[in-house]
């Protein structure tokens, strides 16, 4: 009898349990962050060289990582870019860590995916400046390169097709597993605090969720910047208006991701926001006509800190060295 | 009978593999690269987030891996470096590799070790532009920086003493064992091939270790650049001249460590020379009044490629994030 109970007990309890995970991982407008799979390492390997690799760049100084810093939170943490002679970029960078989880790439979607945007930044001239002939060049000089190209992609030539296939594959390694708030959707009640758990709620019960959610919190619809109230910016850029050419979409920016929130400032396209209190507000403000307040602000930043997850480890690549014969960089011409 | 001449034979092989030993590794003008030894791990760890912290410069951009790029030969391979808002540097940066090799440090000398050097171009506003000041009120506002340095140095305040204490910490590491050369010194006799064995007494007998000699291959004194026939050169740069004053050491220069010679191009200190068969070329000339053949040039090239060691595995520190108090880096004014 008392064993029976004991048995009935730990039923219910297990049942419990069970409908709580299955709450927090099934019905949650935000799922946990999967590590990667299916990943070709021997190209990731490669793409990873690529990404560090400043001869892509004119001037031999800029890399992929100068803007998106994998010792930060994969970006450069300032308003707008720095590119080729100092150019000033028309639009914060956007963090690469989790970019594999976006529906397509640029704040505008101007890309369909990882390998399309790689290209974009080449061969801009705000950006790295060079093109990609000189880039297929400078590559195709160097013997440490040739042979790892034809090891990964078994052909005899190099081409950009190859290089920005190597470098999206390296990025869909960069994704961020278990912040405390997806131990918590995986059922670790103690994972978050109360008061991130109250921040969690108020997130969810203002309306935030209708464009932050999925894997990435975002990153997965355009949606206009300035739904209620006109958002006031400098900035010049127009969304997917540049794209489309439709005025009905005119300031639709693709939804950030919120993952590592914490480590991505300044916020917004415009980077106009150096902090979080003061993203949550002009958010609550011109998307949800919303005023929160100090306390429940603080909440909700306390909530977005919980999607801090855990970096890959990056060894730092060996580059190898140019030939005699390499194109040189030209920096200052 | 048998085994009396066997054991003589063994005794006199292992003589004259003694004796080869010995030779290689006491007379020779040039001494292995030792690992570093009584490193303080938490403080290089530390130094290490200050060597990738673009947060030392005004820009929030700059960083010493900028220019000393870690993922190359310890250097950014342009003829002049790129500091804050694209100025030109004066000279080519020199390789952090072996640098703690180094008698003094800068092409001039102008430091005496790697922690006097560590101070200079945070503050250099060609360079990375920021200030003492500046840098200590940023990294005195982020959380993670005040428990890493209380954790190290054990004080209540971060102070630039401690900055670059750390930052030369973490760049005793850097230096490469185990090159081909070196395990040749240490009696692999198979380690280099003919040729570059042949090039490595081409180097000796033509007097090129007067002045590149020692543990890092140079990097132990002054020498004049142009001694048996002018430089010519469109860098202004006096070299020891700019520090003493003194008329007789103009276009003097710190001797440049050849260990990895191999990546750290171009060469001299205005990086005037874009390969290694041009600059052996220039400095036979100029340095000894000695014009190679074809053949000798190739030869000592093949040699120096023997120095190339084994660098250090780095993995990417992960930066603390700034708080929201953090002053923000300026790239644009």
């Amino acid at each position: 009898m008392k064993q029976k109970h004991l048995v009935g007990l730990f039923a219910a309890l297990s049942l419990a349990l069970g409908a709580g995970i299955a709450t927090a991982t099934g019905d949650e407008p935000i799922q946990p962050v999967k590590p990667p799979v299916g990943i070709n390492q021997a190209k990731a390997e490669l793409g990873k060289k690529l990404y560090f690799e400043p001869r892509l760049s004119k001037s031999g100084f800029i890399s992929c990582n100068s803007c998106h810093n994998l010792a930060r939170g994969g970006t450069d943490n300032i308003p707008s870019s720095i590119g080729d002679r100092w150019q000033q970029g028309p639009i914060k960078a956007p963090t690469v860590l989790n970019s594999s989880l976006n529906f397509v790439q640029f704040w505008d979607g101007r890309a369909a995916d990882l390998k399309e945007q790689a290209g974009g930044p080449i061969a801009n001239p705000m950006e790295m400046a060079s093109s990609h002939t000189l880039a297929i060049e400078v590559l195709s000089s160097i013997p440490g390169y040739v042979s790892e190209f034809r090891q990964v992609f078994g052909k005899n030539a190099i081409d950009i097709d190859q290089v920005t296939d190597a470098i999206a594959e390296f990025e869909r390694t960069l994704v961020t597993p278990n912040s405390r708030f997806d131990q918590w959707l995986l059922g670790s009640a103690n994972a978050i605090t109360a008061e991130e758990k109250a921040g969690y709620d108020l997130f969810k019960n203002s309306g935030c969720t209708a464009c932050h959610n999925g894997e990435a919190v975002g990153g997965n619809s355009f949606q206009r910047m300035g739904l209620v109230e006109p958002y006031k910016t400098d900035n010049p850029a127009e969304g997917r208006f540049a794209v489309t050419g439709d005025d009905a979409e005119r300031f639709n920016f693709k939804v950030p991701t919120l993952r590592n929130v914490e480590l991505t400032y300044p916020y917004f396209h415009d980077g106009a926001a150096n902090t979080l209190p003061e993203a949550v507000d002009t958010m609550g403000r011109i998307q949800l006509g919303k005023k929160f307040t100090a306390r429940e602000n603080a909440q909700i930043v306390a909530f977005l800190k919980t999607l801090t997850g855990e970096r890959p480890v990056i060894v730092l690549p060996q580059l190898p060295p140019s030939a005699d014969k390499t194109p040189r960089p030209n920096p200052f011409n």
